[in-house]
Order: structure tokens, then sequence, then C-alpha cells
């Protein structure tokens, strides 16, 4: 085996091989030899002691060596790392990675890459660390159409939103917390603006719906303009607020995007809270099933690089990516439904004026838009010209409600344009 | 492929592999052919239609019909479902099954049979339905060594339980509901006296733990006992009751046991509700994960039915299961933790003579026993005599508070024998 890239989840996984090298001969019936550690920097102190001769900076050694038959990319980004593991596949040795956007942005030559050299890249490690949430797309709900995917996959934005949520905290203070607990790293802003969501969602998407998914066409909406009053009012009425990952198949098309949305209470998503992940899946078979685990950290991703390690020496992980379409098999592409046409329930949240009649003109026009109100909230408010007003919907259609808050924004009795938040409804479980 | 045994999930089994046929050639490149489907009753109407000359009740045929490579056992029980299953394997099939009882009480002779003859047997659906926990500990988590896993893994006692907990019925109210739902059988002892639940974790623990487990060493304890006002006084102190299925390793061995338990409000278990089960395994790498999906039913079932049947196709299945330790391979039998050195934490409620220094003498009797108080309960009370106390401890060893309850049985200040249930910790998360 080689490691290329020796970070912090490098550092996790040297220490998992080396130390329960025996532990796992004895569980898998497989001995594996971490032979080279590729790293740019061989001086830095690491938490594990590799044997001598073993970390070094020249891939070639690597790429040369015919012993090596399991290659780890830990090295991150889609340039370089790109390279390497095009290279790692094209000498014959299979790859294990963890790099959500080599994948979701490049993925299609990585994947055609390693078909015609007959090996296989394994990526379990690749959403959400520790939780085994690819393998039970691929595997454990391998029966089932796959009717609807959402999840938490990113723990800043949930240790973000948690402690706003728990705390009363406002965002900036959230952040600013996060970072220096060391949930949010200096620079947060592929975390908080959802990017890093959206790799996941695509990769987990490709399996789940067994199609290639162009990642630059998912909407992408972060948590940095989630206004701490939303999430108030959303707990009152019994919802939390979370930044989702969202899959759904309508007859629209397949409908991706990454946003704040509200979960009701009972639902297991809104229990998530701190760094954790959480997934839930819909299978026409099985239901509503979830997945919950820590999405990130050291021994957690390097508990999934190892489980991939694994069944890429049993030779099973080579026979599922062979088999397994989305991963440039059927080289098809995903039919998104367009973002206007995405049916969902939403929150409104506006300023009013406080004037008998100005409630009937809202939902006039709301209903003129064919949107019809499920519930809303007016407290009396201190200050006597403009009123919040919060509103929740039942379904409707994304491009409808975009008018009507157009046309909310043009009435002379609404201030500034509406706040406006979809509301997730899990799919009926009458599938099952 | 054979079908052995055409109830409600060999119905559901057949559905998937007819209907979706195309589906899944389409998705795992595996065409499967249900050639026999074998039941006692050829008569009754399903709720799937069988292709002309499927459905007969001859076994011999599938026995001796060599291209049958794929045999799901879906009979029940512990004593025909056996022959069959060995028969099977002898005669080259692998197996696929959904039998807890007769894996986890047989399971040695049948793993040993399979391996004689070079089979597998995959049994994903014999624990927790849908929810693919056994692919979760046996890839998943494989580099990882599990600390501890409980779970709840019968919806018939989840949904009485969240029943007496949010709607307040007695037992006996809610057991009569639950069968007339459909969610209890006419005879529901397996499920309320703890069995049902004990074969999972057998079964979940082999592959957790690598060893053998002794089904019959398991200690069982059922919801039959469970008294609507614990789970009140538990709710008021922050706490929720489950049925939990318990595995823990410590300094004196493996603790398996199955018994009503107290987990605190903030676990993602104590918000499980109605039929649905959920596990949480916590590995020494990975952290808390858990699962979350329907235990039973039909599709659920054969969702996990069929999901082993793909695994067996593509060869996976046999070649992680000739590896997997605690399938015969090691023979090592699981070094069990006795019952009395079991530490954990307890909720004790009884009833006390409302007088001055009588919560003296309770806590000197605990406190004699090295059993220390972490929190108590005691309201004011209408009757003037005998009074409701309930103590939460901090760990104490099971056996102390054993005969510390003897101790105060003896006390003339306590009425009774007090009511004594498990409260659950999550092992530590330093271990990250």
């Amino acid at each position: 085996m080689a490691l290329i890239g020796f970070g912090t989840v490098g550092a996790g996984v040297a220490k998992i091989l080396l130390e329960k090298q025996d532990d796992l001969a004895e569980s898998t019936g497989l001995r594996f030899v971490l032979k080279h550690v590729v790293d740019t920097d061989v001086e830095r102190k690491r938490p594990v002691a590799l044997p001598a001769g073993v970390l070094h900076s020249d891939l070639e050694r690597v790429i040369n060596d015919g012993q090596v038959s399991i290659a780890v990319e830990l090295v991150g980004g889609t340039t370089i790392a790109g390279e390497i593991t095009q290279r790692l596949l094209a000498a014959g040795k299979d790859v294990v990675t963890a790099n959500k956007a080599l994948l979701s942005e490049r993925g299609r030559e990585i994947f055609a890459t390693a078909r015609q050299h007959g090996r296989c890249v394994a990526f379990e490690a690749s959403c959400c660390g520790g939780m085994p949430v690819i393998g039970a797309i691929r595997t454990g709900l391998a029966a089932n159409r796959v009717a609807a995917m959402y999840g938490i996959v990113n723990g800043t934005c949930n240790y973000i939103l948690s402690e706003m949520s728990q705390q009363g905290k406002d965002y900036a203070t959230a952040l600013a917390e996060a970072q220096a607990a060391g949930f949010a790293e200096a620079d947060p802003t592929l975390d908080v603006d959802g990017t890093d969501s959206a790799h996941k969602l695509a990769i987990m998407a490709m399996l789940a719906f067994g199609r290639e998914v162009d990642f630059g066409a998912i909407p992408v909406e972060g948590i940095d303009g989630v206004d701490l009053e939303d999430i108030r009012y959303g707990q009152e009425l019994g919802y939390a607020m979370k930044l989702l990952a969202i899959a759904e198949q309508g007859e629209g098309g397949l409908s991706l995007r990454v946003h704040p949305a509200f979960i009701r209470a009972e639902e297991p998503l809104s229990q998530v809270s701190g760094s954790f992940n959480a997934v839930s899946i819909f299978g026409d078979a099985v239901g509503h099933t979830s997945y919950y685990g820590r999405g990130a950290g050291m021994m957690p991703t390097a508990s999934a690089v190892v489980a991939d390690v694994i069944e890429v020496g049993r030779g099973n992980a080579g026979r599922s990516f062979a088999a397994t379409r989305g991963l440039g098999v059927s080289g098809e592409q995903a039919r998104l439904c367009p973002a206007a046409e995405v049916e969902s329930r939403f929150y409104l949240r506006m300023l009013a004026v406080d004037r008998p009649g100005v409630f009937a003109q809202i939902g006039q026009v709301l209903g003129s838009h064919g949107i019809s109100i499920s519930a809303c909230l007016q407290h009396e408010s201190e200050r006597e010209d403009w009123v919040p007003v919060v509103i929740m919907t039942h379904e409707a259609c994304e491009g409808s409600v975009r008018s009507a808050l157009a046309a909310l924004t043009q009435l002379d009795v609404v201030k500034e344009r509406p706040v406006c938040i979809h509301v997730m409804t899990p799919p009926g479980e009458e599938m099952q």
C-alpha cells in the first residue's frame, strides 16, 4: 500500500494501518503493508511514527513500485490530486480517496481512467467521514429506487446552526466560536457557502440514481445569510433549520439542491446537533432510513478510508465499482428538474404595515399565484408601524413563489423583499 | 434463484425480483431469474403473481436443480428451516436468510456447513429489516474495534413503549392497540419478552466482536413488566425508556443483555418512536454512529433480502463470509461478563414512609454498598403514609445494586422491593 498525502487524515490512516495491522489481519484475513507515505513535507511532526524509509516525497517511487496495489489519495483539491489519481490508476493501482471535490467535479474522467485500466476508485470517505452512507446507498439499499435523499452533510454549518438555535447566538458569533473550537477552518467559505455540501450531494446522487451528475448545475445556497429571527419563528412553529443537501426524484426530473431548510421537529434529522452529520434516504421498498455519525475529523475519516482499503483488498470494491452505474458506466446524465419547477412548502417572512386589510392583500397575492397558506404567525409588536408576518405555505411551485414574492415586494404595505426559506416534507410513507 | 417460504416477506422478495428485474440488471449488471418458489401452501392468494410453474411444494426440485445457485430461506423457525438450510448449502447453493432465530441459536452448525461446502450465508435481513446495520458493522466499520453497541431492534416493543410514553396508555392497552394495528402478533410473547431482540443482538455481536456468542447465555428482560409510572418519572428526569439490546466491551469481558433502559433525551435513540428500529454503534476510530429504519414489514425486509441476493450474485458476500470471524472461522467464544459485574447507572423507585430521617436511612444503605446518588425525586403526596422516592445512581456494579435492593427491602421504612431499571450512558467520546 501507499499513502499519498500525510496530513491529518493521512496520519489517522497510517495510525490504524500500523497499530491495527494484526487486528485487521485477524478480522479480515488480509495483511496490509504500508510501504510508502508520500508528502512534500517530510519534516513536520505527525501524531504517528512511521517505520524508517516509509516517508518520502517521491511519487515516482510509488508509480513504479509493482508491489503497490492500493494507493490512498489524501492530497485534496482537484488539480494535482487529479493528476496523481490518474497516474496511480494508469499505473495499475486501485485508488481509495476522500476527495469529494475531485470526484464531484472531475469524477467522469477519473472513473473513465479507472475502467480503462481495469482498476477501481473507492470513496466511502469522500462523503460524511466515518458514517458509512456510501456503502448503504450502494449495497444496503441496492434493491430500492430512491425517491428522495436529504442530509446534513457539513459539520461546520450544523455546528453553527445548532449554536444559533440552541444558544440564540447570531451567525457571526457562532462562526467565530466554531473557528475557535476548531469546527471551522480559518477560511470557512467552502463550508458556509454550501459548496462542500454540494460536492457530497453530487457523489451520493450519482450512486443513488445511477446517473452522472453535472456538479455545476446544482443550485447552492449557504448559511451565511441566515437570520436568527427566522430560526426563532421556525422553532415557534415546530421546525428546526438545517443546511440540507437534497435530492428528490419528481415528475419534472431529479431535483438536486443545497440550501437552508426547515424540517419538522419530529424528524430524526432535526435532532442532529453540533458537528454531527446525518442523512435520510427514502427507498420505494425500505421506506425511511437514516444514518448518523461524525462527518469529519482525523479518526472518523480514517475509519472510512481503511474500510475502503479492506473492501479493495477483498476484491469487493472492484466488483462493485465495475457494475455501478453513474460512475461512468451508463454515461447517462441525470435529467435535472429546473429550480423553478421544484414543488416544496415554503416559509415566508415579511414586514407589513400594521393596518386592517393588509393580511387580506397579502393572502390575495399568494392566492392569485396558486399558493395556499398552511399556517401563519403575527405577534403584537411594540413598533406601531411595521410588523413581521410569518407564513407557512402548502406545497407550491418554486417559480410561482418567486413571482409572488416579487409581487408582494411591489405592495406598498410590504416593506423590502420577503424572506423565503424551503420547508422539507418527507415523501409520503404510503410507498411502503 | 429459488425462494423457500412464500409468506409475507417471500411475497415481497418475489415482487421486487419480478417487477424490478430490468432495473436490477441495469443497476447491478446481474439478471436474477426466480425459477422456484417453494411453499407447502400453493393455493393461498399472495399480493404478487408468479409465472406459471414457478410455485410448487417440492423442495427436492430445488435441491437437485443445478441451475439454482442462490436460495432464499424464509421458512422461519429453527427446526425445519435448519434442515432445509443445511441441505441447500450441502447441495452447493448460497443461502440468503432472514431467520434470526436459526442463526442465533444454530448459527455455528449452519456456518460450518456453509464453509465445508464452500458456500456462504447472507443475513442482512435477519436484523432490523431494511435498515442495513449488518453491512455497516461488517464493512463500513471494519476498521474499528467496537466499544459498545445498543439498539432498539424490536418494532413491536418500541411501538408499545412509544404509546405509553406519548399517550400515557398503560401496557395492556398499548399492547392491545399494537395488535389491532398489526404491529404485534396475536401471540406477541417472543417480542415483548425480549427473545426476538436477543436473537438480533447475538447475530450483531458475532459480527461486531468477531466471536461466537452463546445465545442461551444472554440475560433477557422484556417490557411486559414495565410500569407507566416509571416512564413518567424518567421523562421528568430527562430520560426516555426503550427496550435495548446491549453489547458493551468492558474489563470483565463482553456484556450482552436485553432489558428496558432509560436513555438521555439528547441521544438519537430516545427520539425513535413507533415501530421504527435504530442502533447506535461506537467504534474506537469512528466514534458514535447510528442507523435508523423500519425493522420489519414485507417490503423493508424484502429490500434487505434482495440486497443480499445482489451481493451474493456479485461474489462479494461469499468473499466477506469466508473471511469474517465469529461466523465459525475462529471458533472462539466471546468471553461474557457476568451480569453481577456489569457497571451501569440505575434508576430506583421505592415506596418509603413519609417521615424525617427516612431518606437518610435509604442513602446510608446505598452508600454502604458503594452506590452514590446522582439525582433524586420525591413529590409531595396526597397519601400521608407512603411516598414514592425515585433515585438515579452514578455508575455502580450491578451486583452491589442487587444486594442494596435486598437490604432496602428489609428496612421497615421501605414497602415492597424497589423497582430497578438500567440507565444507559454512551461510552465517553474521548476515544476519538
